[in-house]
């Protein structure tokens, strides 16, 4: 498998969207992202399997990225209980080179980025995936897809030396995206003010995918799938909602 | 007025705690951290008037930092808007060393610390609250006194060069604390959730401050005012609920 040097995710994207006529080196870069493996009258991951299988197609070696959790082995263990049912198997994060397709679970996402770095798999990620190796994210998962974790709802709870993520996709997503509650008494700010505080700082388009959504990414042709509407919020533009089944165009 | 070193907060608190044994310089520690600015039912600051009037004494001249909002001129001129009403005057953010007291507004709190950091403003801070000038937070204001930012709610739209805040308390403050809805069928982590990842990976207890809640500091004495009970999460315990009126004993 070659080595590609990381170029940005700008130019990443405009090479791989002419790859035909540039031809360029990176294989056909897939990707699932999940907004939540948990979603209300589902099991875990329940509403996500029919989409999970037919994105692996007849792929069956899972490495399972832990790191959003405290306890590794523990969460390794019930997604691997849990994707047995769906015979999959389930590697080790360590196994990723033997994997077919990779999938990094929710949690808190300071820490699974502080642990990739700590552990220089930020770039063999990228590298493997833009080498063919399938990505699935969930949650957490699904944040660092993104160029930063820069619209995550997590609490810094510890300190990654940087916000820069994957850059799998050239936008941002929040996962777990929350409508504002006409009833609720609560002053804090609502989702959509964070992401236009966001907006304030940074030019980087938002998906604020709803618990029930996926993207389904093939190179550039991005996908909502699932059960839900998505909100797409660019700069200076009113947002705009995504049905299930359509593009997003960015 | 002395400038005095920065000692770990630790060690800063057991010092004023035997203040009259040891002789520190310290000058008494006056702060006023108040969960949000705005409450169900209430104008902007109005059900925090009363105690912010009570707090103040005498005070009339406060310097108001509004670095978590992206236009300063505008934020200023709201808040100079609302406490002349209060019959207090309010300076901008550079005339802090003349104020009587500092009151550090709301908004996204990692866009507050980078900009302190910035113009070298949290060491200078930290130097006049020690020496006797009365400091008065709201949400992220109230944050950035507790030791790191590490249990804010905002998202990292901006990436400070440090967690690491003003260190007035020796314990992390949840402003905005929410209570788990039991009807919601969202599945995102709560907030409760949120403060045990905290726990995971840091030992430092955590106030959640419920809208309508304050803490009025005298050195080591940190009393809850305000019309909401807070929760007390500490590491390996049970969370507490503290009542309007009660100490907190940390």
């Amino acid at each position: 498998m070659q080595t590609l040097p990381a170029p940005s995710t700008q130019s990443r994207y405009h090479f791989v969207r002419k790859r035909v006529d540039v031809c360029v080196c990176y294989a056909a870069m897939r990707l699932l992202l999940i907004s939540s493996s948990n979603v209300h009258g589902y099991g875990y991951l329940d509403h996500a399997e029919p989409f999970i299988l037919d994105f692996l197609g007849g792929r069956r070696r899972v490495a399972f990225i832990p790191f959003a959790a405290h306890d590794h082995a523990r969460y390794t263990g019930v997604v691997r209980e849990r994707m047995a049912k769906m015979n999959v198997e389930v590697l080790d994060a360590d196994a990723i080179d033997g994997a077919e397709a990779i999938f990094t679970g929710g949690g808190n996402t300071f820490r699974l980025l502080k642990t990739l770095y700590e552990r220089n798999l930020i770039g063999r990620i990228r590298e493997l995936v833009r080498s063919g190796v399938f990505y699935m994210g969930s949650s957490a998962g699904t944040n660092i897809a993104g160029p930063t974790i820069k619209t995550t709802n997590d609490m810094p709870i510890v300190w990654p030396p940087s916000l820069d993520a994957l850059g799998l996709v050239p936008f941002q997503i929040n996962p777990h995206y929350l409508d504002p509650d006409p009833a609720s008494t609560h002053r804090g700010e609502t989702r959509e003010e964070r992401i236009r505080e966001f907006h304030e700082e940074n030019a980087t388009p938002v998906v604020g995918l709803r618990e029930g959504g996926m993207l389904r990414v093939e190179d550039a042709v991005v996908r909502l799938v699932g059960s839900s509407a998505a909100r797409l919020f660019q700069r200076g533009q009113p947002p705009l909602e995504i049905q299930p089944g359509a593009l997003l165009e960015l």
